[in-house]
């Protein structure tokens, strides 16, 4: 188990005549994440509408705010057990026996059109073995392609963009992967969050997106930028890719601030506890 | 209410070593259809897993085929029961107001790239006033830009290149109206089904798709194509865009034949029934 | 006659090892605009390669930079004698009789993928009567589809991306209605230069790129972003779309200052001269 | 020097009112590419405007056929004259060295975005070696990530799709060997003809595209599709990509028969005569 704080500060400026906002910025409350403590702060006051997703427990918050500045802040404590196995011993699950809730995430979706890349998937990974190891050579590889850069890529770009401009950030990253992986008729997500540990020379700590594909019926986690430490993540969000798991879609003329976050390990003493660390173990937190 | 009747027969022939399939082509249990009788034939006998999804009410139909031939026949009976408006008098939900578990529907996906649509639905939708007349322009203007043509399009084809090429079939004309609706921040989904009413020109009955458009906390039936009669439309599957609910999902080499389809309207005696015929209210069944 | 006077001066910060240049700069030398006088001023001092493409008179400077600051100064002084029509008497040029060299203009480029707009141009404007007044429509409906704004595209935009997103700056404005009268069989090119007359609250002088349509064996000079004089237009490179005609093509490490560029109508006593305006006249110089 | 002998037959059944055509399917006259005889046959006898481009020695040829049966066989004797060097000691040219009218080649065109496939041809050749064995890594690269497949491409297939399909035909395996080379600032262009010696296996003789790329200040031949024998080419076209030099253009509703191609070696007493074979050297014939 790891015991995680973090804090999210978000600032707007919500022009005439107001605005409507959704946001999916909360840590989900999971079967192998627990939320010791949060609070919310929402200014100025304003009615939130809460709504948690029955099937992948993202916590969705939906608030009108009239026009003037708009503050949230949200600080959370959780705690996350990790399941570990031997990256060899973990297999592919056959489509036959997919559980019917994990389909979708073996269709393409608006980022991560795998119907466009089956032949090409099947060139570079359809002769290896199947199983863990098959889905870590298709992040290698897509680490490879491409190079992470800030700013080289927007709201419309997807995994074919980035498979020829070879360049992005980790939505790209991950698009690209959970592309390749559904063509391969292996189910993989997009996952959003927090994460501790991450290289301090790529800037402030910032939202992340991951990948988990569906494997010895649990869902693994990647981290195909290769830029943090998946001991160390905090769920938010978990969708079919980025257009899912926004954590803020707005609706009005609003001018957004850079978000403040920060997040840290805490000890826990009497319990089971680690410090988060880079692993060799194949992890899965869902 | 409408009571209608169909079957559907598909056949297969499944190569070496098998193959897998997930169906979505039973009619759909909702309050509004409700199914008084059906029946499912697979030939040869096969262990069927089937699962109705939460939220859309959509039935999965998984199975492995041995090689050889593989036929399904599915026939039911089914009851509509239309909730009729006056067009003029259904309003748009305000994005605050909306159901969280509509959200998605507001969301970019993999044939309606929502995204790129803002600039373009504005200016052709954005000064009409509101509500369900606003929709159904977006569905004439949709009917003027494209000419329905069969083998135009294909499974890679999305709603930017309908909206350049001015040709498609059924889904490209829900895709392209799907995206427009949610570029103007009302929610819109992809419904699959069977149509009684279609002009006979079109060729033999097949599987169609529709458009419904969440106004007035409802979700509202369009035929963009104009091909359909929506009275005459019986739900089978429900989702984003055409990703999510294809009748047969095929993993494996598998020869399909054309399905054969047919569907009649019944009579209802003692019953509050009627034909189906082209109205000029507002239908919902969802 | 419209007499012009302009200068260009651009300014680079060349890194190591160097770097080479492609310009595209200098006013063309063509029957109707006669280059008075002209300087051109290099600094450093290198070898300059100039070249004049025999078809479309663009002329081609290249160069090898050493590292450090490089400067280029074009000044010219241009008399430029206008073609003009009634528009209602320009006709268009059946396939059969345009002239060889004409052709390539009616085929798809990088920017102008005629080939996929053929249904949409017969669309709207299939059933007008063809000539001047036809281009004419289509530079119009390209300026009611599409918003000039500064920084909305760049050097990947094709006229695709202009169409679906509607907005753009006068490169993609061109693009689109090149594109258009390709599809409908009407040649059509792209211009770059620098123009006396444009609206001053779109900011300093900047190059322009124009459209050219061949009507009546003749190349007519059309503007649909709207922002410009087309008779204090003054023609630097003449190309299939710009991917033909860029004022500089770079290899190497380079940074770039923003152009400064000047332009002014002199007179011209004792001479046919005119000040330039805006005119209903069909307008050609090529 | 290779003799070679070829006929082509093309049946096309016109549709009121009649059609127009733009014809590129002889023999080009160049230095390397001799044309002994040759012979130009029309039916229904019509007035033909025939033209050669002076900067790529294509021959254009136009006519307007009435309604009715059109035929068009063409058959020539060509000597092609082979200049044969060693591929190691083949140098890349400096862009400062290009002649101007080579520079166009450089330039990103309709099926050749290289604009976009900087980072990934930097990525995959940069670090090679500059010069002819670099160029045959790029084109030994697209050999292996895209299979030969008739049908799987159309005339909108552009490069970007071919790298993302991995599956296309001769001009798909060109466009993207192409545009990788222009990424590299190695001119390339797109050359059609017949060719000698093809492999039986794919059919009856066709068209067939090859690439030249600009290596010591000449144009060498590559066959990235690898299905035929450079040394038995025949030139008809060469432009930027396919867009330039279809073999037939057509204007007019119009019914195509499938082209009927012979092509065989002669023998050539008394002269450096030699059959043309599979070799090592890098080829050159333009």
């Amino acid at each position: 188990m790891v015991r995680l704080a973090f804090s999210i500060s978000l600032r707007y400026d919500v022009g005439p005549p107001g605005a409507d906002f959704v946001f999916n910025l909360q840590a989900a409350h999971t079967p192998q994440q627990t939320v010791v403590a949060e609070e919310l702060h929402v200014s100025p006051p304003l009615t939130l509408r809460t709504h948690t997703d029955p099937a992948t427990r993202a916590r969705i918050l939906q608030l009108s705010a009239p026009p003037g500045p708009l503050h949230l802040r949200h600080q959370a404590t959780v705690d996350v057990v990790h399941h570990m196995a031997d990256p060899a011993s973990v297999p592919e699950v056959p489509v036959a026996q997919l559980p019917p809730e994990v389909l979708p995430y073996l269709y393409p979706s608006r980022y991560c059109p795998s119907d466009r890349l089956g032949r090409l998937a099947m060139r570079h990974f359809g002769h290896l073995p199947q199983g863990f190891l098959r889905v870590q050579a298709v992040q290698q590889w897509v680490q490879q392609q491409v190079s992470f850069q800030s700013n080289t890529s927007n709201s419309t770009t997807w995994a074919l963009d980035t498979l020829t401009e070879g360049v992005g950030v980790c939505r790209d990253f991950a698009h690209l992967m959970i592309a390749l992986c559904r063509a391969l008729n292996i189910p993989a997500r997009f996952t959003t969050g927090i994460d501790y540990g991450a290289d301090p020379a790529l800037g402030p700590t910032d939202f992340h997106a991951y990948v988990e594909a569906y494997l010895g019926h649990r869902w693994y986690l990647f981290d195909p930028s290769g830029t943090a430490m998946p001991m160390g993540f905090i769920r938010i969000g978990t969708g079919r890719d980025a257009a899912d798991v926004s954590f803020a879609t707005i609706f009005g003329n609003v001018t957004s601030m850079a978000p403040l976050i920060e997040i840290r390990a805490l000890t826990c003493p009497g319990q089971p506890w680690r410090e988060p660390v880079h692993c060799q173990e194949a992890l899965s937190t869902g």
